[in-house]
């Protein structure tokens, strides 16, 4: 029965999740930051200076695609390409200031959109959503 | 202090969600079903057919960019351009049989991955993440 339940759980998280991201996204219309954007700045922010091969196989799309996307974010200098000083060899494509403070904006407008589909809940409800975020984070993280 | 939870838990909602998500589309490696393609399939056998052009706006790409997802789905049988018999001037893209499969065999995988993620939680924290998954699906279609 809890392998059930896992499951059943494991679904309606993953539709709520879809469905919530695919509102907030409504949120960066005109920032410039589309859905690929966004979500390759996000891992050069968060997860630091990487070479583009790996961008390509986090992002699963395919190196010609990574090569196009980074180019462009390169263009509005959100990215830049960087040689480490151990390994000139090596290219690693890192978020520059301007990158890190567009996908903040880019966060803040999709939490906010957030925000306001949250406004009507009670308190308690609110309570168990953060702490549904808590397991998720943990069970991610493990 | 209503607002300050609400954002607080906007911020830690959208978080969890973009966390969960990068995890389970790892399970997308292998299928052919990368991210825009997922999404563009997703929207197409959920919403039903829609012109080119929609489908750039709902998933904020450019139009070319939205043409090559359609060809390449198409390419692969995935989806067709259809013209409906009320108006021939119009171009519909629809998601075909082997398209819906394909996007039915892709987010079992992705569940799976979560359920295996949440293996090690409580019967009573699979409760919470199930409740908080009716909350959020309700607050995203009020």
């Amino acid at each position: 029965m809890v392998k059930d339940l896992g499951q059943r759980t494991a679904d309606a998280l993953h539709s709520a999740a879809v469905h919530l991201l695919r509102r907030a996204r409504t949120a960066d219309t005109g920032m410039d930051l589309d859905g690929p954007r966004a979500s390759l700045l996000s891992v050069l922010v968060f997860g630091g200076p990487r070479p583009v091969g790996a961008l390509a196989a986090i992002e699963q799309v395919s190196p010609p695609a990574i090569t196009k996307l980074v180019t462009a974010l390169e263009a509005d200098g959100l990215v830049a390409r960087t040689r480490p000083a151990g390994d000139r060899r090596v290219v690693l494509v890192a978020a520059t200031a301007a990158g890190r403070h567009r996908l903040d904006q880019g966060r803040a407008a999709r939490v906010r959109v957030i925000a306001d589909l949250l406004s009507g809940l009670a308190p308690d409800d609110l309570a168990t959503l953060r702490r549904a975020a808590e397991l998720i984070e943990s069970a991610v993280r493990a």
